[in-house]
């Protein structure tokens, strides 16, 4: 009997559809060329990474990954990224959801300051600590700052104590992951193609979830813009191709040699 | 007692917030130039279209009427003004809704036909009755034709029964209504500025319903495009300022006077 029924549990999960992921990191933005700390300061795509959202929509366009559902966070850079993505793609019409959960880290008292000048005034190590560590976070951002998101509309609804002062990538992943498990897992589980268009930190989260990346190599860990990545999800909603596949390889490998050299320099 | 009662109720009415709503009809699209009839064809705007929604976008951000979520077709048009003219207000990052149910009025045969040689071929007395009749739909489109929308992944959900093969104000009417009640109405309970970008007819539709006019009135009634138009609603969601207030009445009157001249030519 007990067999039996497991027998039947078991088929049931075999019939349980598992859709496709896909994530797309914005591309350039105008605080890029400033080399400015953005976080969640609402900065907008420059050309560059308008073109980025471009090619990314045309890579899903040619090989046919037509997404059913988007989720993005509510910063504008990546808003606009899945909007021009999703033109491209004749994907326009599609669901739209949105949470503060998937948005950048917030990168605190850091934000609106410029990269080189912080280097300077903290010296390598610390300013290294703050960029890639897992779980040490800059210093918190004052409410009175002019990059501070205290006053703003968009987080008006959320608990005092959710918005964040400041985020170390584990942070990011610890309210990142709700969203995942309540909002993009119902989507896939009903076998949806779903389009995730977020923030090198936010995506680097799911990341580390799906593929069970540790501490130490998720900082290392770098996930190219406008490339779509995606994932195919057994019914444990794990990957069939860890690491994701991007839809264009050698692009995706050359930004990460890029990467790789600029650490070099 | 049921004196008290009535009271309690009463005040309880009294209590119902009721937001407000801004009707947005997308501007020039490529398929106004070429003179032909678009109905459920998904062209884009043109650079002219493009300039009024962000116009509107303007205005809504000049006179501080803030959506707090957006309604739209499944239609490009309307869409893509939605999308511009919010990032023009910094509300890009509000809730999205959408729904066939806010298209356009399908134009069954004539969709992709050019206007003039319609014109020439039935006569203006044919020709007029399809454009501003309330109840007579023109021809229907066959399934086959370039311009259906029978295979259509973007409707591929709903019944079949339910996809229009052509329609009349009256039919836009009756399949806008259910959404309006459903989908439109709660978010104004809600006490939210609603923003609805569509079309010509489908928000004729909703300000036939609103102002109660007429099916011979609705004929000659012409929402322009690009101008943000607003309802206060009381709390039996009627309009306080019937009619509605264009954010721009000047323009809004200019545009109506270049309609009435166009017919007189």
């Amino acid at each position: 009997m007990a067999g039996a029924r497991a027998a039947t549990m078991r088929e049931r999960e075999d019939e349980v559809m598992t859709g496709t992921l896909v994530l797309l990191r914005h591309g350039n933005s105008e605080w890029n060329a400033k080399n400015l700390f953005t976080g969640w300061v609402d900065v907008d795509l420059d050309a560059k990474g308008e073109d980025e959202a471009r090619r990314g929509g045309e890579l899903l366009k040619e090989q046919g990954v037509l997404p059913d559902v988007v989720h993005t966070s509510l910063l504008r850079r990546a808003i606009r990224t899945s909007e021009i993505a999703l033109h491209l793609t004749d994907r326009h019409w599609i669901e739209v959801k949105r949470s503060w959960r998937l948005n950048e880290r917030h990168y605190g008292a850091l934000q609106g300051k410029d990269k080189k000048q912080t280097l300077e005034a903290y010296g390598e190590e610390q300013f290294m600590l703050w960029r890639r560590s897992y779980d040490v976070p800059p210093p918190p951002i004052e409410d009175g700052s002019e990059f501070s998101q205290a006053g703003d509309a968009r987080y008006a609804s959320l608990a005092p104590e959710l918005l964040p002062k400041a985020e170390c990538l584990k942070d990011v992943l610890e309210r990142a992951l709700p969203y995942w498990y309540d909002q993009i897992v119902p989507d896939l589980r009903a076998g949806k193609t779903v389009l995730v268009a977020a923030h090198g930190n936010s995506l680097r989260a799911i990341v580390k979830h799906l593929d069970d990346v540790s501490d130490e190599a998720i900082a290392k860990l770098n996930i190219p813009t406008g490339i779509p990545l995606r994932y195919d999800l057994d019914e444990n909603l794990r990957p069939t191709n860890p690491g994701g596949t991007y839809l264009d390889p050698v692009a995706a490998k050359e930004a990460a040699a890029a990467v790789a050299n600029q650490g070099k320099k």
